[in-house]
């Protein structure tokens, strides 16, 4: 199996007209949470072999508060993580890399509903809407590595941040 | 929703022939992890409504460790929750108790592999064994009050113990 954690951006400034959605930025609060979430990730000796990263700056923000608290040594920005992006083009990146193998783990930060989404398909195949995601919250998956993933995953991990804190 | 949290008892000691099922305790260690699982509820704040138990030994150490832990004011054993149990007699007691009602938390201590069977029905209606729950892990379920929860229902928590350590 690999360790595929889906995490979900922390809170990020409001939408509204004077910025670009590409640009919002993390709150204080959202910074905080996050690195409490991190912290504990630390904690329980949990080491992502790459941390894939929505380019949009909130999720990337995220992604690099994870670096920084020592959670991987490689941190890449990922298209498709961006909202709308399509899982197969994901699922083929990781099919033809080096972390295609049992003893991988992966973290992808990005945006729901595409997280719990993602996840779903990875579950049983398609998605009903039934994981609830908050935001620096976590998702963590066992991906066979034998055979097709989709609908054939196991969900070992569903978390809001207020348990790390 | 109703919040309904099903978990786990702790490590037990292992089965042999020189002790009954029933009777097997929790060990030293399934001790000390489950009083931390129940502290970190209860740094968090939720406050159970009442918790049933199954009436297993293991089981009801581990519901006594989360009620010393000031988590809830109520604790009964709950014969269903012993291996195999049937899920509709709990559906049914909870119809027809006062719990059932939008406020409510309830929590379930029972053995594997029923929680996630109970968990998945409660989730998309039939059993796929792709929740990974270890001992004094937890399972957190949003059921709907005003329509039958079963396929209906919201995960918003699966977690291992290491994450409360």
């Amino acid at each position: 199996m690999t360790q595929l954690y889906l995490i979900r951006h922390g809170i990020a400034v409001e939408r509204n007209n004077s910025i670009q959605d590409e640009v919002r930025p993390l709150t204080e609060l959202g910074k905080e949470k996050t690195q409490k979430v991190a912290q504990r990730l630390k904690e329980v000796k949990i080491k992502f072999d790459i941390i894939l990263t929505s380019p949009l700056l909130r999720a990337h923000q995220t992604a690099t508060i994870l670096q920084n608290a020592g959670l991987t040594d490689r941190l890449e920005e990922f298209i498709p993580l961006s909202p709308g992006g399509s899982l197969q083009l994901w699922v083929d990146w990781w099919l033809n890399s080096h972390y295609h193998h049992d003893q991988s783990t992966i973290a992808l930060v990005g945006h729901q509903p595409d997280l719990s989404n993602w996840a779903e398909i990875f579950l049983w195949g398609d998605t009903q809407g039934i994981l609830v995601v908050k935001k620096a919250g976590i998702i963590g998956l066992n991906l066979p590595t034998s055979i097709n993933p989709i609908g054939e995953s196991e969900l070992f991990l569903l978390t809001p941040p207020k348990f790390f804190i």
